[in-house]
C-alpha cells in the first residue's frame, strides 16, 4: 500500500519529510570500473572498445562495422509498420515545432559613450547521444536529444546505441533518421560514453554527450564532465497529480501508473483536497494493476514510493508540490491556469484533464528530458539551448574608455592585480598625451 | 621563453595539438579529504563547521558568530576609500543594466486544435556564492555572481567567504552589499559548499551554488552537483589576442600579461599575421615584466605556458582560435566586427585596440565568470539563465487530444508502455463513447 498522508495531521511535517528525502534508488558504487574502461578507450581506442562490446554485448564487430551502414539502417527501418512510422513523424514535426520557438536571440546594443555590448550565439560543433539498449530503448527519446541539437545548428550529431546479442530496435533507427542523426554506432555502457569523450579511430570526439543510460553511463558521463559538456543525470521518473473534486479517478490511476511503470524506483503521487477522491484514486490503481502488462514493476514502485496525500485546500497542494518540485506535474482541477500560478518549481505542468503525461511524453511538443529528484529546484528540461553557448561582446571606443576605464583601473589596483591596472592606464594615457 | 609557433612549418600541426592538450593543472586527489569533510558536516553540523574553521582558517566561531552581524559589515565596509566605493557602484551599475537584458520571455501559443503551448521562467529559491579568502578574495567576482543572481530574482543570495586569521575583505564584504547579498558567513572551504548544500542549524541549505575555489572547493561543488546546482569547474585563466599590423605591442603585451598574473598555470597566446609584431610583442613583454609587481607569476606564466603563433592570414587565426576555444578572445585587428563573424566557440570577444580584457574584468557589463579549459566548445559564461530554470507547459483540449492522441498510443505501445497508452485511450473512449 502506498503511504497516505493528511496535511492536517499533527505528524503530517515529518512524514512528509521522510517522503521527501526517501533514497529511492541504489546508486552501486561502480565508480572504479568506469575509470579504468575509460582509460583503456584512451589507451586502446577501437580495439578497447571492441573487446568491451563483445564482453558486454555479445556482438563482434570491427573497426568497419561498429557504425551502422546506410544500408544497414534502411533495411532496419523498413520493418518499421506506417502507423508507427506516422506516429513518430508527427511526434518529430511537434516537437520540432517547439524547439524551434526556444531559439535564443543575439544582442547587440551601443551606449551614448558609444560603448557596444552585446552577445551571441552559436551551436555546439558535434553532440553525441546515448540510448539504452534493451528495455529502454525508447525511440521518443532519440527525438528529443537529437531534435533539440538539430534545431540548435549541431553539425554533427552521433548515436550510440548498444545491440546485446546484435539485436538492434528498428524504431530507433527510423527516430534517428526522422531527426537527421548523422552517425550510428553499435556501443553502448561506460565505453561508448568514453569513445565519444575522447574520440577512437572510428568515432571523432564530441563537445557535449547527452541521453540517459544506467549506472555505469551515469558514472562515465560525471567522470568526463569537464572534457565535453554533459546534460543532467537523471533518476527515476516522477509524477505528482494535484486533482480536486469531481475528477475521473480512473485517469488520474492511469496517469501515476504510466510513470510507475517505468521503473520500480519510479514514484507517483497525488495531492487532493477530496478525501473520496483519495479513495477512488486508490481503488482505480489497485483495480488497473490487476491487468496491467507491466504489473510487477507499476505495483512495486506504487507500494514502496506512492503516496496520496489529502490537503485541505489547493493553496496547500501547490505549497506541498513546491517543497517536491516534481518532474511531471499534472493539474487535474477546475482552473488549472490559476494554480499554476502559485507553481514554482516542476519540470513540466500538465494542464486540465485533457493532458495526460504520456501525451507529453511523445506528442505534445515539450522535451520530455526533465529534471528528477528534487533538481527542479534548479535546473530544467533539455532544450535547444544545452546544444547551444553565449559568447558575449564588448567594444570600446576612446570615448567609453575614458568613461569607464579609471574605475577599472582603481578596481584592478584594489585586487593587487597590476597589469590589468596598466592595460587600461597604457591605453588613457595615449588618449591624453 | 614562450613557445614561438609559425602555421606554415612543417611541424606546426604537431605543435600546436601538443599546445592545445598541455595540462596547465596539477589536479590534486583531494577527493577522500573532501568527502570526510562534506560526511562530517552532514553528521555534525555547526559543530564540525566550527571545529573545521578553527582547524583550517584559525579562526574561534560561535553558531552566533558564524555570520556576519551587519554591524561588523558596517565597520568593515566603512574603511572602504571613496574612490574604490565609487568604482564597485559604477560597476555594479555596469553589470545589472548589461544582465537585465538577459532576462528571457516566458511563451504561450495556442494551436488550431486548441492545444496551448508555452513555457515559464522561475528563479531557484535559494542561492549561495562562494568567495576565496586570501589572494583571490575578488571583490569583482563578488558583483559578477551575486548581481545575476538578484537580476534573476533569486530571493535568499548566502556568500561564504573564509576569514584565515580573522582577517576580512572590507571590500568584499561592500561588493555583498551593493549586490543585495542577504547572508555572509565566515567559513570556507569544503566545509563551507557542504554546509550550503546540505545546510546546518545557522545555514540554511540553498538550491544553487555558484563562485571560485581552490581543489577542495572545486572537488567539494562535483561531489554535491545533483543536490544542489553548480556553475562551472573553473580553471585557471586564459587569453587570445589576435593582432594585425600596426597594433600598439605594449599594450597587446599588457593584456597578455593581465591573464598571466593571475596564476602560474595561466595562459597567454598572441596569433598575429605580423611577424615583426610578433617580435614586438614578445620584446614588450619581457620589458614589462621587468617591473611588473606580479613579475613572478606573471614571468612563470609566460616563460611555462606562453605561446606566439604566426599565421599567414587573419582567417587561419580564426581556424586556430575556434581549436583554441579561449576563455577571453581580443581581436586587436583593424576590422575587428568582420574577424568576429568567423570566430564560432569563444567565452567573451573583446573588439578593438581600445577594448582591453581588464574592461571586462570590471566594468564592461559582461559577466567575467567564463569557460576555461577549451570548455567554451559546449558552455557559456554566468548568467541571469544560471539562476532560472524553464518549467514547460501544455494543456490539451478534446479536440487536440483527439488529434495527437492516437499517435501518444500508438508510441507507447510500440515502446511496450501499457499504461501510458492507456491513459490516452481512455480519454479517447469516453470523447467516442
Amino acid at each position: 500500500m502506498p503511504v497516505m498522508l493528511d496535511a492536517t495531521a499533527a505528524d503530517f511535517e515529518t512524514r512528509f519529510t521522510a517522503l521527501l528525502s526517501a533514497k529511492r534508488e541504489d546508486s552501486p558504487d561502480v565508480d572504479d570500473t568506469v575509470a579504468a574502461i575509460i582509460a583503456d578507450i584512451r589507451a586502446r581506442g577501437d580495439a578497447a572498445l571492441i573487446e568491451l562490446t563483445a564482453k558486454f554485448d555479445r556482438v563482434a564487430l570491427s573497426p568497419r562495422t561498429l557504425r551502422f551502414s546506410s544500408a544497414e539502417i534502411d533495411a532496419l527501418v523498413a520493418q518499421v509498420p506506417q502507423a508507427e512510422r506516422d506516429a513518430l513523424e508527427l511526434a518529430a514535426e511537434r516537437i520540432r515545432a517547439y524547439h524551434e520557438r526556444q531559439m535564443p536571440q543575439d544582442a547587440s546594443w551601443t551606449e551614448e559613450s558609444g560603448a557596444t555590448l552585446g552577445w551571441r550565439w552559436t551551436p555546439v560543433g558535434a553532440a553525441g547521444l546515448y540510448v539504452p539498449g534493451g528495455l529502454a530503448s525508447y525511440p521518443s527519446s532519440v527525438l528529443m536529444n537529437a531534435i533539440p541539437a538539430k534545431v540548435a545548428g549541431v553539425e554533427r550529431l552521433a548515436i550510440t546505441v548498444p545491440t546485446p546479442d546484435n539485436k538492434a530496435n528498428p524504431l530507433v533507427l527510423l527516430a534517428a533518421r526522422i531527426a537527421g542523426v548523422d552517425e550510428i554506432y553499435r556501443v553502448g555502457g561506460a565505453q561508448a560514453i568514453a569513445a565519444l569523450a575522447y574520440g577512437t579511430a572510428s568515432i571523432a570526439p564530441v563537445d557535449k554527450i547527452t541521453g540517459p543510460g544506467n549506472a555505469y553511463v551515469a558514472a562515465a558521463k560525471r567522470r568526463v564532465f569537464g572534457r565535453v559538456g554533459i546534460d543532467m543525470i537523471a533518476g527515476p521518473s516522477e509524477i505528482l497529480v494535484i486533482a480536486d473534486k469531481g475528477q475521473n479517478p480512473d485517469w488520474i490511476a492511469l496517469d501515476m501508473l504510466s510513470q510507475a511503470e517505468h521503473d520500480e524506483s519510479a514514484q507517483a503521487i497525488l495531492i487532493t483536497d477530496d478525501p473520496a477522491l483519495a479513495r477512488d484514486v486508490a481503488a482505480a490503481v489497485a483495480a488497473r494493476l490487476e491487468t496491467l502488462e507491466r504489473r510487477a514493476i507499476a505495483g512495486a514502485s506504487w507500494r514502496d514510493f506512492g503516496a496520496i496525500i489529502t490537503v485541505p485546500d489547493l493553496a496547500t497542494a501547490a505549497a506541498l508540490s513546491n517543497r517536491i518540485a516534481p518532474e511531471h506535474l499534472e493539474l487535474c482541477v477546475a482552473d488549472p491556469d490559476a494554480l499554476s500560478q502559485r507553481i514554482t518549481h516542476a519540470g513540466a505542468i500538465f494542464l486540465g484533464a485533457w493532458t495526460p503525461e504520456a501525451i507529453g511524453d511523445y506528442v505534445g511538443g515539450p522535451n520530455h528530458v526533465l529534471p528528477t529528484a528534487r533538481s527542479a529546484r534548479f535546473s530544467s528540461g533539455l532544450s535547444v539551448v544545452d546544444f547551444l553557448k553565449r559568447t558575449t561582446l564588448a567594444k570600446m571606443t576612446p570615448e567609453s574608455l575614458r568613461a569607464i576605464g579609471p574605475a577599472a583601473e582603481t578596481l584592478a589596483n584594489a585586487e593587487s592585480l597590476g597589469a590589468h591596472g596598466l592595460s587600461v592606464r597604457a591605453r588613457l594615457d595615449h588618449l591624453n598625451g
